[in-house]
């Protein structure tokens, strides 16, 4: 049977999601779990990569696995065989041709920036450290320009083999404001290679009007050149994956 | 001057508030920071020990040092010379008697509870994993009966040089449930070493009807034994220290 995990993972011991020669990616630990219970390789499919230190509260894989093993007994053999930082949340039974990657509709990204003057120690490595002043009007105005759809290729970093297209569609990207945090939920059809990363770190830099807001405009016409301003991993988290409600 | 420092920790890296021999302590860590801005040894006081492994989110210490620094350079420059894990998140001037341990006149302690099915890896380190259903209206009751004024001897584990007096009044102790969580926060005028973490593991096994509530009654009358049952430190933190107003 096809198995769909929910998997969420502590970002920071691991060298990201894709799998890695000589292993430490939450792919590695996930093959070598299956490994472990079935002394067989079995191939992990995600939804797609995610960079090292980026955590992720609802991934999605697919795996191909015995019939022989009910869920439930899926579902606690692969906890126990995974690191602490590692969870199966949830472990239900797909249809024959879900594709965690290829059957995805969206994903929802959030990232988190600590605004307090020094970074709290329960915060280190979850959060991005901005204690200047943000222009939170002027963020929420940007946040309404990049919603809809936009070649955002001024907003992916290059890993090789480049995007059949760089146009998505960011569906919502909102602010919300906690007690020294703010953070900021992209829920969008899919994000190019660090655009996530790369949208918010040109933002807060807009916010901290250390850049012109026209430099968004500019950016979002895909014809000015490309932003290198990316937030680092630390603040990043991989919400959910959308599916087609049958999915 | 004497310095009045708010710290917060993340308990994991360090072994416990209170100097080591080889250091590793978070009192190691912070006057290592005075000796380094100084290059002088100025000793650190702490409100109390806290055990390696618990946070602190207000410890509060005082320290004697010098004028010619300004309290926001001493704020600074602390903070440039300490592990990110630590944090002074207030220094202030304090009156030339305050002492952070003998003026203090109370403390709030939080433990938390994950109540999850499996330990989602954002709470490793940070709460004490409880999977099984928990009887809260009758923990609700048993933290009722132990507010109040009582010989806490039964909660205490030994350390070396006994205590004076076992007796402590708690002003409050409190339940709340958030989503997979449970905290319990004890308010008291003192704490005997190890208590939270005695009260909530004998109070959680109580909770899973794994022990008797007659049993807390016993310990509380301090005439029948002690209770072995300490919670990890993992989920205990020290929230806040009380001082007379003036302090």
């Amino acid at each position: 049977m096809r198995l769909k995990l929910t998997i969420a993972y502590d970002g920071r011991p691991f060298r990201g999601w894709q799998s890695q020669a000589g292993g430490g990616a939450v792919q590695d630990h996930l093959e070598a779990a299956f490994s472990k219970i079935t002394g067989r390789r079995i191939v992990v499919h995600g939804s797609g990569r995610t960079d090292a230190g980026v955590h992720a509260l609802g991934q999605i894989a697919h795996a191909d696995a015995d019939d022989s093993i009910t869920l439930r007994e899926w579902h606690n053999a692969l906890n126990a065989n995974l690191p602490r930082e590692i969870r199966v949340l949830r472990c239900v039974r797909a249809a024959q041709d879900f594709h965690a990657r290829f059957t995805a509709i969206g994903k929802t990204y959030r990232y988190r920036v600590a605004t307090t003057p020094f970074l709290h120690p329960l915060e280190v490595g979850r959060a991005w450290h901005v204690p200047q002043t943000l222009d939170l009007p002027l963020l929420e105005k940007c946040l309404q320009k990049i919603t809809g759809t936009h070649d955002f290729a001024a907003f992916a970093a290059s890993r090789g083999r480049p995007e059949k297209s760089t146009i998505r569609t960011i569906h919502s990207a909102r602010l919300a404001r906690t007690a020294g945090a703010i953070t900021l939920t992209f829920e969008g059809d899919g994000f190019l290679y660090r655009m996530v990363r790369l949208l918010t770190g040109t933002l807060i830099r807009i916010a901290q009007h250390r850049a012109d807001p026209k430099w968004l405009d500019e950016l979002l016409s895909a014809k000015h050149g490309k932003t290198s301003f990316a937030a680092p991993a630390d603040g990043l988290y991989l919400v959910k994956v959308l599916y087609p409600s049958a999915g």
